[in-house]
């Protein structure tokens, strides 16, 4: 268990530093790999943007601890280094708690999806619940494919909640009031017996953007995951962002209505009381039989249906009003959404480009990329796998 | 002129990279010898919270570009090596236009301030006249403290307005109308024959906080410019934050009231619309046989006078609103307000404060300091000045 309680869990290496940066460069390079096979140095530069002097450098430390190899080729007629991955037998697990699921992706160094599962629980249930649910299945995944515990290096976890980096523990704000308070990153290295790194949810999926995703070379970029509540990551300067303690991203918590409704936060008229799927559940399900679910939103929606398309417009321009708020501080290349209204695409996207563009300055309005995540539900996960391959033996401080 | 056309003025090196987070450390040492005099490099360590070896490095190549030197001495009856400053002939300049100011000072690459000067100028100017009124200041300047031209390696500027880093102009939006399209760079190249680096005003009180001010181990702070308009900087994970195109902290055009006044963005209500001192003024001018100055408002509040008081915890409360919003997502560690309001203090911190408390989540409303700036009206031409530095060849890439 190498996280010292009191340590925080996700904020070594230090954000910002050199080495995050490093390890940024070094996913880059891997994610390339994976992707297009072998490749020279030059190639690799021309693929990733960074320099030849650090790929040269990174590559030499890959192939050190014995994730890459080299072998000389010809490229345009040029004696050349061809750099590809080698498998190793390591692969890293990322876990995503999620206010009703629990889903688990075993992946290896180079981004290689080996197994995965998902498991339903009921709302409400009990952080511990969760945690037993989650050593299960990875027991079980690890059976079926084979894989043995040993090979495991670690595990990355996204909960839907802010964490605080200074102990570790999920803070008040949480969309799963039964996280708060808990140490999650010592319980579950109890209960899954291997070193553990947590981040809130929306933070893995902007890192699953810019390591699984088609985002790779992207410096600045906001990952907003609209759920049952609304959180957003950020990639600021090509590396995970987390401020001063660890609470970033809170854009479910930008004030939309003064008098609006009172909010789990204590504030009132939040974007959360208006945009998420919760409320929106909640408008629409009135003289229906029984509370409709996230797919009869989706289903209504895509059938035309006029007060579900008016909800989603309301919902997408109020989120887009906050996030014009967060461009016009940060001016994010791209803004990518998450979360289960994925399917809605063009329906949900129009509205909050809408919003983004009457309320940003009219550079910032025009010129930042709103697109849908292409990772779906699984970018937490994906992520978390990141988060753990970062803090793994692969990745040299 | 080492900044060809078509190329950032202020991004390079790329904000974020190693070479930025290795200017940013090199500042911090700079600084901490300038205030403390010769300190042994475990003595570095420890005041600037940076590692031995990072301050190793730094110490090695500043000594190698004749900025430093060092001598054994003994510390806890211990050999080391004491670094200290050495006086070059170098100095850099700074520069901060305003809507009716310019303002020049120079300094060492020590930080030590050479000379100074301040001249006001008719509000509506033009930007040709805002650069020859610099011209002949720095001529002036020169001739008074007897530096030759020669010794200035460069210029820091700062306009109230976003650069776009595409263009290297100053985009729509500027508080000066008059610099918008001005391509800034060059032509204060040709007016005072030396490298010049261009930013936004607010970004460099950002970059002064932490390179002159009392917040050099501060990595994540926000600098609050209330003036004739609203603008912030960003110092994120350590280093000036830019974003995509170099249009940051736009908080001026953050909406407060959705059917408020016409801002000149084009939006309705923006916090520049209910907060900036030319709100104020309006405010409180009618009636008045001529417009008050800001001066008279900080003398009305002084004095006890209601109705300014009101005004001012309005446009606070405002202020604490936007910045709430920017708290939630990027968790600054210290909010320092600055401008010319600064002499009120508490006056204006208090609504603030209230402001943030009420609309961010609770762990950011309460964890998030705000303070006034120390350096009152000269903030941003001492970062100018930080800026010229990073770019002289104290500073090597």
């Amino acid at each position: 268990m190498n996280n010292s309680p009191g340590l925080p869990a996700a904020a070594s290496p230090k954000p910002g530093s050199q080495s995050a940066l490093r390890q940024r460069n070094e996913q880059l390079i891997v994610a390339s790999l994976r992707e297009n096979g072998a490749l020279t140095q030059a190639d690799l530069a021309r693929v990733t943007g960074l320099s030849t002097a650090t790929i040269s450098n990174i590559v030499k430390a890959m192939c050190a601890s014995g994730l890459a190899t080299t072998e000389p080729t010809t490229s345009s007629g040029r004696r050349a280094l061809a750099v590809s991955l080698l498998e190793t037998p390591d692969v890293a697990a990322g876990i995503d708690f999620g206010r009703s699921h629990v889903r688990i992706i075993l992946a290896s160094p180079g981004f290689a999806v080996k197994a995965e599962k998902f498991v339903q629980l009921p709302v409400g249930h009990l952080a511990r619940e969760s945690i037993a649910t989650a050593a299960a299945m990875l027991e079980s995944l690890l059976a079926e494919s084979g894989i043995a515990r040993s090979q495991v290096t670690g595990a990355g976890v996204g909960v839907p909640g802010p964490i605080d980096h200074r102990t570790g523990t999920v803070i008040r704000g949480a969309i799963l009031p039964e996280w708060v308070g808990v140490d999650i990153v010592s319980q579950l290295e109890q209960a899954l017996r291997m070193p553990v790194f947590a981040d809130n949810d929306a933070n893995l999926g902007a890192l699953a953007q810019v390591t699984w995703g088609e985002h790779r070379t992207v410096r600045d970029l906001m990952f907003l995951k609209i759920g049952s509540g609304i959180g957003a990551g950020l990639i600021l300067n090509g590396s995970p962002y987390y401020g001063h303690t660890g609470i970033t991203g809170e854009i479910g918590h930008a004030p939309i209505f003064d008098q609006g409704l009172v909010c789990r936060c204590g504030n009132r008229g939040c974007l959360e009381t208006v945009a998420s799927t919760a409320v929106m559940i909640e408008l629409l399900s009135r003289g229906e039989p029984a509370p409709l679910s996230v797919s009869d939103v989706i289903d209504r929606a895509m059938s035309g249906d006029a007060a579900t398309l008016r909800v989603i417009d309301d919902a997408g321009m109020a989120v887009g009003k906050a996030v014009a708020n967060v461009a016009n501080m940060i001016n994010p290349e791209i803004i990518v959404v998450g979360g289960p209204l994925a399917p809605l695409g063009e329906t949900l996207l129009a509205p909050i480009r809408r919003g983004l563009v009457r309320h940003a300055v009219p550079a910032v309005g025009e010129g930042t990329v709103v697109a849908m995540s292409s990772l779906g539900d699984r970018a937490e996960a994906l992520g978390a796998i990141s988060l753990a391959l970062s803090h793994s033996r692969h990745w040299p401080r």
